[in-house]
């Protein structure tokens, strides 16, 4: 099976979440970076596509849009790892030539342009993925596999939270920089930046559907304008009740997500910096430390490990497993067939979620933290 | 220095807190229990002060209160340990006649008679203790001296939780029966029998005033009449920001408290199944394992701790830490002076903010979780 | 069931291990202190019996062994916590004269002196209760229980370790100072005061009996005269393998000891520092942490439990299990009957066995590390 | 600068440490694989080699070497990744041809063939990488740099573990069987499959030589011609002293590699299954968690990590960054210049060292555990 022939935009130089997804992508050699617009300065663009051995660079993503649409070995898939508000307009490029779309989270900086890339991801053949990449670590797949599977009963309550420590003062190089802007962020800091993948990961996991939230949103340093602490509490359909806690001034946490799940026979609990383990408590009895790849870890978890239990894998590999399933979802597309069943991976509709997230808390936020319908 | 004499109201047989508060006051043998009214049946309480070998046994606390006040060598303290909606009455008959009362915690299971507790407290001679048990920890008290010191900058966010699962169903054995009865625990129920300790914790450590709160409550097992899942959102003066969670149908948590405070200059992350370490981060450095009279706990950790790090205390001795402050305010109280400063113990206020604290839950709850004022 | 009339022989002001031995008494009242001979210097005996408001203080042991055997209401039993030097001559005091005997460890400070205990126990009526304190632990019982019930299968490897760093440097406080003098201590420094638990364990865990070891003994710190850290390759009885690791210049342990057993059906794993914990895994299935009083402990555990899961219990309640079990069966010897079967604690034997494992340990390690029988 | 052409020996279909060794070699894009003689069976070789795309595969190695010596765009680097008995002949057809090896662990099944590896090594102009892949964990840097730069003064003691567990039980699957066939795997099971890469990581770590050791070794499962359990009692020249065991037969440990080292002062732990951390224990300090890439921790960490603190990575990044020192010294090499000071990797001279150990441990073991120079 040939690789995938993959472009990027954004992920220059010094860009963190681009050379991730390039890890990402090659991990498992199913696809084959040949194409970029690196940079929103042509000369970076150049620059970056060099240190790179990319074959082909273009001053910016349209030029690129237009031209690999036209090779006949174009690129069939696009890596898209700009600031948020850059996402909707790349993006639409690309889908409207057919050109399969990896896009970064949160979807896009405002609701408004979420909901024209739902539009222009429905108008188009080719796929959407947004690399909520937690989603692809085994264990969460294995606890939402629990879940479907009834294992610790019908869901009461969730706790979500995603604390992070690098913006307790104030900080002034480039991935704080983008981040703390909302022209290009978003009106969402914390939440937006991190509190959308704990949502992500509540709803993934759980299969609910949310229904409405109230947040109460602070920007506890001092000048900045978007949030960097988020306290949420959330109501699902069906009566289940959460609470997601988002926070970039909470020293000691260096990327603690934690998503935590109880229901009326059982206990989830899972911790994204020791992220092989999923502790597994059956009403009534022991707590278990379910293992990636070990004793009583199952299919959901496996297909997506590399090596055996004991020998940890990360983020990385998590990332990659975004990739990997939009590899089966491209190759499958390819021949015309659909992927298999087990294929699971965030949307544009996960992704207008995201934002939906972002927005309603804001706007609970704004009202004394009413509640929000999502 | 001769024992201090103590009666108890409550803690019959079988009964858990009473055998547990009979431990802590013999751990460090400042008090003698020489009385007692132990239960609201005249025959259980004679059973079970047989049992106790106690010298004087009574048939309730009134009459106990009576005649102990007469003897020359009566009782100079008593614990009430009965359910929550008998401490009022109980407490009142003691304080009246300048018997200083130890009292279990919530203060009481109304708000009415909270108010009056305190009145009758503020109107008596005699000390009142409320053994918010688990401000007795060495390492919480380790914790408050550090951010009282500074250590971790102004306080930003609280987020205190404290999940059990033992009421993960609809369970019928005595604690859980009196403690699910709003007769007899109060209007609150996950919120009143652990809320409360997660709340005064939260105040405790930080010395921080509670300002507002907006509680999502709920009560998750049918048929039951008061919450067992409670989901807060704090404001305390001064803009610090809080969340808590109390919940007894968390299946894999057996009595998981924990408190997690982060300031602009670090974080304190403390667990209560695991007392004997608090977590310190100052920002931008290392996260730093303090332990319970190891290198880097200081004196306050210290003048409660009876055996050298890496030999565990536990939550008996976190109690009794409650009885030796209170020792040591009675001691001094019997000389005339006043205790040393470190001396520090639950007061009737802290009780009333407790009950508070439910009441505000509770109003907040049927309001669709609109904030209430502290 | 009247206490228990109890003296103690050592534990004068300061003395850490005599206030222990006093708080364990106290924590279930099964015992009452009335006598003491606290300190070899008669000056210092008085001072500390004042302090603990003692009916009766003696200038030396062998004073209060004539006197009490004379008294109606004399002692029952005899607490020693001497050094280890002084075990043998005043345990035989209090064994001739029918008073039973709870004796600190290591039994005596020389192989000589514990045959001979060993003999004058035999000799007595009275009991002879040895302070290996760590089985007094509940998930230690557990352990035990679980191993005897054959939950691991056969036993073929234990892993015991006992690391402790507070003599990293030379100390020359009170306790470091008798501790490092092989005339008090015996010849044993880390492997006599520590390494002499971890060996108990092992054995009282997995019921196997010691066959010979391997010792290689080190004094790390200059002019140290006993050793502060052995690594000792054991053998049992039957085939099992072990190793012992006993330190005290360990930086980072305060007072690690931990042990592991593997069978061919399973494994357990057990932290001193942590001890309501222990890990089970049957192997082919999920490791399981199994609480004190939690789902999956069971009676050996909850008989020597006072709280309920989730509250932890530490190394003093440890301690008064031992001294429970010793009231269990001086009681049960009043009344003439023997103690229920369930009734456990550490003999002469243990004793003279741990001593015999200090002598083997310092001989294999003069021999290079030559096996030798235990 | 263009990737490094490389082949590889073995690896063919279901092999576990082939597919290591692949992603290992793409994480960083330093390498193209091109070349394959992946299997001792032609059909084998050429159906793995089509199942990734290979664009030379070959019958066997020799031929393998032999034509791709001869290419002018031929392999710079071959991967050998076979069974150990096959690594000497396998390495020695590239080295004296001027490729580049990299060749797993243990460098070989017997110590004749290492003795002749070594020689063949230093003969040939071409490097020769060992992948005792965890000398590749940041952390493991972390410590090595700690320890050099004094951080925890003179190394006393080194305590090595590498417990498994999944030859608890006889396994007859293909990674099982070859691992216990002494003709293959060489006449050490648990000590040349695992307890070299402990014994490895404890000289790497601390710089310390090995003088001797003792070791017990077992067969616990019946009828296995190699060990499954080994203790061993090491000997540092200097006077250090540590122990190590490996085991297979320990149920509940997957792979659970741990090494902890104690100077003078101060100590320092790290355990592979949770690689991104080291805790740190300056003497008379609190316990320090460092973490990869968090505060506290180092260039020697940083230059081999890729994403920030808090975003675990894992075995495969650990393993990665073998292959990326091979680049760098291979890239080095191509331009006549010498690698950077920092580049470190296991060299033939590592390899024989473990293969001697191997040697050391199943001598001694059957001599009675006498001491046996390294």
């Amino acid at each position: 099976m040939a690789r995938i022939r993959l472009g990027m935009v954004g992920g220059g130089n010094d860009a963190f979440i681009g050379a991730v997804h390039r890890i990402a992508s090659r991990i498992d050699d199913r696809f084959e970076l040949v194409a970029g617009a690196l940079s929103s300065t042509p000369e970076k663009s150049r620059a970056s596509g060099e240190a790179l051995n990319l074959p082909r660079v273009y001053d910016d993503f349209k030029q690129m849009a237009i031209r690999e649409a036209r090779l006949k070995n174009g690129i069939e898939a696009v890596s898209i790892v700009t600031p948020n508000h850059v996402h909707y307009a790349a993006a639409r490029e690309f889908l409207k030539r057919g050109i399969h779309v990896i896009c970064d989270k949160p979807l896009t900086s405002t609701l408004a342009d979420a909901k024209r890339l739902v539009k222009a991801a429905e108008a188009s053949d080719a796929l959407f993925i947004l690399t909520h990449n937690y989603t692809g670590y085994p264990m969460i797949r294995q606890a939402r596999a629990m879940i479907e599977a009834g294992d610790i009963g019908n869901v009461r309550v969730v706790q979500a939270e995603y604390p992070q420590d690098w913006l307790t003062v104030e900080q002034d190089f480039k991935q704080a920089e983008w981040r703390t802007d909302p022209a290009r962020s978003g009106a969402g800091g914390s939440t937006g930046d991190i509190g959308t993948h704990a949502f992500n990961l509540a709803c993934f996991v759980t299969g609910l559907e949310p229904d409405s939230l109230a947040a109460d949103l602070d920007a506890f340093v001092a000048g900045r304008q978007v949030d960097d602490n988020a306290h949420v509490m959330l109501r699902f359909k069906g009566g289940a009740k959460g609470m997601l806690w988002s926070s970039q001034v909470a020293p000691g946490n260096e990327n603690a997500l934690k998503i935590r799940v109880y229901g009326d026979k059982g206990g989830l609990e899972w911790a994204q910096e020791d992220p092989n383990y999923l502790w597994f408590t059956p009403f009534g009895q022991p707590k278990q430390l379910i293992t990636r790849n070990g004793a009583g870890a199952g299919d959901a978890a496996a297909r997506l490990s590399r090596v055996p239990p004991g020998h940890p894998e990360g983020y990385l590999e998590g990332f990659a497993n975004i990739y990997s399933e939009a590899a089966e979802a491209i190759t499958a597309r390819r021949e015309g067939k659909e992927p298999g069943p087990d294929v699971v991976y965030p949307t544009v509709q996960d992704g207008l979620r995201g934002v939906q997230f972002v927005d309603a808390c804001v706007r609970s936020s704004a009202r004394n933290a009413a509640w929000v319908s999502l």
